[in-house]
């Protein structure tokens, strides 16, 4: 088993416990919308954004009690964001991780109240005296991941996209539009791995490149999955985008060429972390992974 | 007029300026959600909340350019409350401050984006540097509103309002109910202003204290009006609580019988700022300003 293989089970599964206990009891007072977080939260796959922060954090030997804490917080706004993506007002998916989506499974108002908690609560976590014991480093992690996923972030990237449909757009304009959409997100994750991890400017900037460079390609991958995968090995409707005519990276490339641009951009992503040496071996291998895999 | 109502005039004027500066840019690159934001959060009216944040943490002599930030972070996460629960999905309201609600005149897209966005950017002010020197200061803001407007805070208790329809609330229910929903958003304005301004412990606890008695009066008023009231004053529908049969204030006391008890809850609200003597004018007006406001 590769290095990387190994750190993102271990990962997985201390995101996993640690988001159990974070997360509402299950029938307790608050009902239905805590079982609504932890069916959108909770048996989520690969963890990929928590990996993320916590091989960053591991490379400066940061206790994985902190770095768990941001891997939860960036999994709450990725959740959260799937859960009010998939709404009948917005990309309307039934299916999600193999499973009902939140609204199928409970309701819409359930469904948006389960994401704005889910939102909230990362921001709480962050924010407690666990995460650090340097008030700076927490503000600084409040700042970046309410960066990444607000306006100017993710939700700006989900406004482009639901209102570019139907748009020819360039491949400097789609790169925008991944960039906020989803690459905001994956750059948190890295960076803020390295930022609770006391990294220094010039670390964490390596880190911020890395992690541009493997948002973009886990993008490019992603429709070309989108294209060429089925919903049982994707967990998720297939070909939606396509079909409803999104701005695509295949749409752009064709599919040789989408498939290329990866490529480059994974080596390019791995190079950025040169400087670490051995210890960044988890987080190069991410990047091929992200290249490799197949849902 | 009365030190209340010149102080949150002088207030609401400071934060209407002040939220047009973080908003993004109409019609700017982030197009219908930027526009979507500023309509559901400009040409607020009162701004009771922010008013209690700036108004609490001038008892402290804090410079107003914190506490107006503190004031504009609640105000977002009051307004994102409202988009939100304005949706179909949620309460179905179409008119809000006596205009169309965020998603009448967008959609119900835009105003679930559009509330996300507003909730993100409560915490990115609330983590920046400007809003105090001191990150234990912001962490600590951060942190109570999180709290306040989360799981345990305002979603919690709407998700609780909503399927607490056709059940019967004893007063400890209702309480907590409310306590929830619209009671820990007041309380973090007051403690707000006192956390930014430096208060003790001692002094946050009687904010607090003020706060929780103020939140429950308020509610109760809006009972009230809710069945007194016409939707021009009020500038939403009315009578929708008692139509839709929730659990209210005056199902439980009568009418006479909520009157007193906000009358009540105001004495004991205005008490707990006894300690800070004529610097409490403007908090203590603002008590009897929520016993007598008609809308």
């Amino acid at each position: 088993m590769s290095v990387f293989s190994q750190t993102i089970k271990e990962t997985a599964a201390l995101v996993e416990a640690a988001l159990d206990q974070f997360l509402p009891t299950q029938g307790g007072p608050l009902g239905r919308v805590a079982d609504a977080m932890r069916w959108g939260a909770l048996d989520g796959g690969k963890r990929l954004r928590p990996f993320l922060a916590v091989a960053a954090a591991d490379m400066f030997a940061c206790p994985r009690t902190r770095s768990v804490r941001v891997g939860c917080a960036v999994e709450m706004i990725h959740c959260y964001s799937l859960i009010h993506d998939d709404l009948p007002a917005m990309d309307d998916s039934d299916l999600r991780r193999g499973r009902p989506s939140v609204h199928k499974k409970y309701d819409d108002a359930t469904a948006i109240l389960a994401g704005d908690a889910l939102l909230t609560q990362a921001f709480e976590i962050l924010a407690e005296a666990e995460t650090h014991p340097d008030a700076n480093i927490r503000c600084a992690l409040a700042l970046e991941l309410a960066r990444a996923s607000g306006k100017a972030g993710m939700v700006g990237g989900q406004m482009i996209d639901i209102y570019a449909e139907q748009k020819n757009f360039d491949f400097a304009g789609v790169t925008q539009l991944q960039r906020l959409k989803t690459g905001a997100i994956i750059r948190f994750s890295a960076i803020g791995g390295g930022i609770v991890g006391g990294g220094s400017a010039d670390e964490v900037a390596a880190l911020s490149a890395y992690a541009e460079d493997l948002g973009l390609a886990f993008q490019i991958v992603d429709d070309i999955l989108d294209e060429t995968s089925d919903a049982q090995a994707l967990g998720k409707p297939v070909g939606q985008d396509s079909e409803m005519d999104k701005a695509t990276f295949i749409k752009l490339f064709g599919m040789d060429g989408a498939k290329t641009k990866a490529a480059e951009l994974v080596e390019s992503a791995k190079a950025h972390l040169d400087r670490f040496g051995d210890a960044s071996a988890p987080l190069k291998g991410a990047a091929d992974f992200v290249f490799e895999r197949k849902s």
